[in-house]
């Protein structure tokens, strides 16, 4: 099955790659654009039919490799 | 208005970081873990209240700075 992990950071975590963005938006003319915070995305492919199996073994990728979730939250998508 | 825009490499394009992602769920006794690519997230507030205005910013946005539409696809998501 398709998986899809969305990471991102946890509020209050300061975002250094964020604010940067949000100053070069400000460059470019994009005025008025506020809160950028920069995540990650992991599309996978996860063996077996099972969405529920899929969804946790996705979900132990998550807590040893994907995300660190002392500062990271992560959102799991499963896709037949 | 808020905006998620999520950048992903294009089919065809290698992803070495992806490569190295699945190797290391390989290593950690996740078997059978395929295809794993890795993109990126940015959450953004746009001005104005209307999402095709909102929306038409953040294509914008993404064109000039956010992808590289040469290797990357954008998915563009408005939320009130």
């Amino acid at each position: 099955m398709k998986a899809r992990v969305i990471v991102t950071l946890k509020n209050g975590v300061l975002d250094p790659q964020g604010q940067a963005i949000e100053g070069a938006l400000g460059s470019l003319g994009f005025s008025g654009v506020a809160g950028v915070r920069q995540g990650k995305v992991f599309d996978l492919e996860v063996p077996g039919t099972d969405a529920e199996s899929a969804r946790s073994q996705v979900e132990a990728m998550c807590n040893k490799l994907l995300a660190n979730t002392v500062i990271e939250n992560y959102a799991i998508e499963i896709y037949n």
